[in-house]
């Protein structure tokens, strides 16, 4: 890529002027003026006064050109006979010069004529959409797609933020459907994809730069196998955007949340001794959850409440406090906040509803503005609370919760948060937290991220959410998390019935999801599709080790299954390992004459235990295989259990030598099967009764993390 | 459409001609023959041997039109100037009549020439490709896309069986990613409909009719407002297609199946008393099933077994034998199917592998002309066997089951009836037959389908298959049965992983998935894209009563399912109804200020029982509203056995009134939601714990099965 040599000052003056003149728009000049100084190409133009000039301009672009008259007097220059278009050598260009200016002097005699534009006319190649749009959670996206249809009707565009890096800018060019088209069809000529990628950085830096710019279309592209030209340039501005959300740095996020989520001393304003009060359910779940720190009821009457003594407000409480879970009603919260913030306690826990999504963004408004002056971070409100098991903490009115483990998931929505804990207790899913984010006044998913990312007690981050308030900072703490910890996401909202739905439920703004989609690609956001989904990754993807490689191979006694897990391994993405015959032939030495090698590997089913072992020990042993799937047919001859004991053997004894890779298996079979795939869950082995898609999605989804994270 | 009137004849003559050259395609002539005698519009054409003639014939085709000269002697036409494209008028026809002549003869003085053909010119309009190809398992199918880059990149084109109907063909134009185009896009205008329709219907009837017309295109046809004309026309013929699959009337085969499903005696060939032996399971499933028909061991020396007569040969049985369950090895069948022919049994079930699987195709050849030569019909071989609980009947050697209920379950492969028998004793799915079918010799899943059409204990189908050895067959039958009866079908081997896994374990050609597809819409099956789909179709769809409308709304206690049941509704083309202002105001009276009415009603979190029970009932009154999907949020105000319970109660309370509905439920919250969904599941309401997809999969199944079969 070319440096860009920028005047800046002058850009400066050009905006300058489109704003002091109150239009929305930039004109093609000014247009043509940001594209120079960006280094986008553009048709090359001139102006000629005299034929001969026009010959040596249009010699100097090459032909074919295009002249056009230019006159202040003449509006509609085609009607005037003022246009040539297709001028092909330097005799039709002086012909077109003089046939122009005679053409002009006919049609209105006393027009004053300035000259005749020559401009380079672009012929063939693929055309091509490259765009910017401004989100307002993402902000600035650079948008790539195929001219024509392609974009219009079947919606075939794929963003990236912007600025966007080369790398990003070259995965646009295979992030569309009809990709292939790129690499020519129908005896077609690839594009070049250096100059492709090299305009879509362009044009992500320069809306970058110049945050006025709101849409930017180049439309079309001219891309031919030996660059790229964009015909047309339309830029929309807006001088008049909304301030962005405040961003603390990343140290203060990581310092505030360490106080809200590990806490000295937890204050519970509004605690009560009723039962059925949310005050009395947060205090009895601090209590009975184990939590080791020191707890402060807070009510303005009461001595004591369950047994501590309960002050009239934080500031009488004698020690420092570090969060504060509130437990009042909406109306209450703004000055107990402020109490809050004179007693410097940094965390709010809001538990109440009954401000935005309740139709009162003021309260909302206000309490937001305590935090800020105080420099208090809120979490909420309309939110269950939180809980962090690593300090036996329930800082929540929901049920006391202490399956421990290194799974961090937090929720937009209360009832995806009780989903959570029913999940994670049935499914015996270790959890480090689960966290309440509600209306995200304030706390939002990128500040989790920063505390999970430092925190050796998560593994795991799994969120469900309706919108990010700050997309921007999601995606760049996610692209940065992602690389140690993988990162799920399970986004709400997807469709316009859902955003609708969305927007009624926490005042969501629930964003354009193609753009969700490429931006947690961009990130390495592993994307879940269903809730089960991302319950089950979260349980899941940290049991598995990382793989070391692309090479899958099935091992099954179900032939059945076999067929049906190899159309999920293509479904997730994985890719089936091509058996070496040597490696074809090693396993053939262990399955009978009928059974197949290849990949699947089909055992077939009336095999006894010693031929999974040998096979899946094989598959354990050989380096070039690097991820093993499993199907199991129940047979009198290999009962549930006599397998799930044998493989957890098998994984064992290989990891002594050193030896670890991911295994999954789905288990096909009578009832017995779900207590054999419960233990092999329980000993490493990701494993599903009655299911070839479940396991095999769980092995995707860490491959797609590892993929993202430049592990393979 | 307008009547073809054909002269069979001269077609046939035509083809004859073709054979009798060892040609396997058609000239363009004889094509547009076809065409013609077809009524499938082709650019019109005629042959002018005077100026006067070409003027004429171009009048009466209307301009613009081609021009090109007629000689046996020029083969170059363009080279020797003998082509003008784009006359416009009659000045110009004659005009370039008298040019081509004259420059003909300086190219080549001495050349004869026939005159000049003068060709309708096609502008414009949207190009179309209309096809047809021939399957190995579907027969002639037509097929319709866009022309370009939709096809060849996007792979975006729709196939129907031939002969297409017209409501086929519309569908068809609806039935590709890009149907908006044809309703035109930028302005344009949309094109003709029925025109379209009408020339895929001719092409479908004239591949039907000429089945050595192997291949066929109209690519590209030229859509407009005002009709469609196919520019060029390709087709190619094999005379030598394989025999197809012999077919038994309808009558034929429910009478043989009904023999072999519910036979009054059945006989065990290879019947052991040896525990672990095949032989010995099977009978030890037939007496401890509960099988109340006769039961003849067939072994060659003993007396008895397990307390029953054994008989050295089914010829020795002295009663009349319905269905003959081998279990010998696969060497031994020929010889005992044989013998079963000579008793006139009507049906073997094959358990032995051995055959086409396992390399030996001339062994199940061998079988398959005995079952055609006796007319025995053939279950297997390489099959588990079959169940048939209203008979108390396990003629498997699996374990025996006993779960009764409607769902009727297939499956090609022994270890995906393993999976169904699991999942059906542990989700407690009564069903009335689970079916291995294996190699499908002979017994295919239409006759399946035609057993069960009239099979009073069944209300569903699930079938798990890898290939269909008739998919005509199957098609005509499932689009009649799912009419009464609602068919899933999962298809493995979907993707070329998979296709090539299927090939190695049952021999089976999984074909190509687009056809499937759309052959499955086609028919009105029910397409599962998983193993647990098919598995939770088979057992929530028949528990639903049938819609009598598309009106879906959610009533919710989670806002937060709320949303994530609105996208699964989108995902699963259900119709959230818009609120009327009336139902909207009369849901708003139950629920709290806060709580958000619209669709989904959110009644919030807090409520007690009543609220949900207020809002449901009145969903379930309202006329307008034609079913419900419930998002429930444990809490302790209202306990998920409560909910469930109450749920249940204002069902019956409203069937008890003649008001039915389906209704579905999500649960979240802490694990005794599983509880609560399976006692709702019970009950007739389909409800999963920690799952919004789930539910409204089932639902959004019951309704494609609605639509499919004209209910709604």
């Amino acid at each position: 890529m070319e440096t860009i040599m920028l005047d800046r000052s002058a850009i400066r003056g050009l905006f300058d002027k489109v704003k002091s003149e109150g239009r929305d728009a930039l004109t093609a000049p000014e247009g043509k003026i940001l594209c120079d100084a960006y280094g986008i190409k553009v048709p090359q133009e001139g102006l000629a006064k005299t034929a001969d000039e026009a010959v040596s301009l249009a010699g100097s672009m090459g032909f074919p050109v295009v002249m056009k008259i230019v006159s202040p007097d003449i509006l509609h220059k085609t009607e005037a006979g003022g246009v040539v278009v297709g001028v092909k050598s330097e005799e039709e260009a002086r012909a077109s010069y003089d046939k122009i200016v005679a053409n002009a002097k006919t049609y209105k005699s006393d027009a004053r004529i300035a000259g005749i534009q020559v401009q380079q006319m672009l012929t063939g190649g693929q055309e091509i959409i490259i765009g910017a749009v401004t989100d307002g959670s993402f902000g600035k996206l650079v948008a790539f797609g195929l001219g024509g249809v392609l974009v219009e009707v079947l919606k075939d565009i794929t963003f990236r933020m912007a600025p966007a890096t080369r790398e990003d800018a070259l995965s646009m060019l295979d992030g569309i459907q009809a990709a292939e088209m790129l690499k020519g069809v129908r005896g077609g000529e690839a594009v070049d994809r250096e100059a492709l990628a090299d305009m879509i950085v362009r044009v992500s830096q320069l809306v970058s730069d110049y945050p006025e710019i709101v849409e930017l279309d180049l439309n079309p592209v001219f891309a031919t196998k030996d660059g790229a030209i964009a015909a047309d340039v339309r830029i929309v501005v807006d001088f008049d955007q909304p301030e962005p959300r405040p961003r603390p740095a990343k140290e203060e996020i990581v310092a505030a949340m360490n106080k809200i989520m590990r806490p000295r001393a937890v204050a519970v304003i509004g605690a009560s001794a009723e039962a059925g009060k949310i005050g009395n359910s947060v205090m009895k779940n601090l209590i009975n959850g184990g939590y080791k720190g020191e707890i402060y009821p807070v009510h303005p009457k009461a001595e004591e409440i369950l047994g501590y003594k309960a002050y009239p407000s934080v500031t009488a409480i004698p020690g420092d406090v570090d969060t504060a879970v509130f437990a009042i009603p909406a109306k209450f919260v703004a000055g107990a906040l402020k109490e809050c913030g004179e007693k410097k306690i940094p965390g709010a826990v809001l538990i109440p509803s009954g401000f935005a999504e309740a139709g009162a963004p003021e309260l909302q408004d206000e309490i937001v503005a305590i935090g800020r002056e105080y420099n208090i971070r809120l979490m909420g409100p309309n939110i269950y609370g939180f809980y962090y098991t690593p300090e036996n903490l329930c800082a929540t009115f929901c049920t006391a919760f202490d399956v421990k483990g290194s799974a961090a998931l937090s929720s937009q929505s209360g009832g995806i948060g009780m989903a959570i804990i029913g999940f994670s207790r049935s499914a015996k899913m270790g959890v480090s937290a689960i966290v309440g984010l509600g209306n995200k006044s304030d706390i939002d998913e990128d500040d989790l991220l920063c505390f999970f990312e430092q925190d050796d007690n998560t593994k795991i981050i799994a969120q469900h959410l309706e919108d990010l308030k700050d997309g921007r900072a999601f995606a760049e703490a996610a692209k940065r998390v992602s690389k140690t910890k993988p990162v799920v996401v399970l986004k709400a909202g997807r469709t316009s019935a859902g955003a609708k739905a969305a927007s009624s439920h926490t005042g969501a703004l629930a964003g354009n999801d193609k753009i969700y989609e490429d931006v947690f690609n961009q990130s390495g956001v592993i994307r879940a599709k269903s809730l089960r989904q991302l319950l089950d990754f979260a349980r899941g993807v940290p049991v598995l080790p990382t793989p070391k490689g692309e090479n899958v191979v099935i091992i099954t006694g179900a032939g059945g299954s076999g067929v049906l897990l190899s159309d999920a391994c293509v479904d997730n993405k994985l890719s089936l390992m091509t058996m070496p015959d040597d490696l074809d032939a090693a396993f053939r030495k262990f399955i009978p004459p009928f059974g197949a090698a290849g990949n699947p590997v089909d055992i077939t089913g009336g095999e006894p235990p010693q031929t999974y072992k040998n096979t899946v020990k094989l598959g354990l042993e050989d380096e070039r295989i690097h991820a093993l799937i499993l199907g199991y047919w129940h047979t009198i001859v290999t009962p549930p259990m006599v397998f799930a004991k044998l493989m957890v053997e098998v994984k064992d004894e290989m990891k002594a030598k050193g030896i670890e890779k991911p295994m999954v298996a789905s288990l096909a079979g009578d009832v017995e099967v779900e207590e054999a795939a419960e233990y092999l869950y329980a000993h490493g082995i990701p494993a599903y009764a009655y299911s070839t898609e479940l396991p095999v999605e769980v092995l995707g989804a860490k491959y797609r993390w590892a993929r993202g994270a430049g592990l393979l």
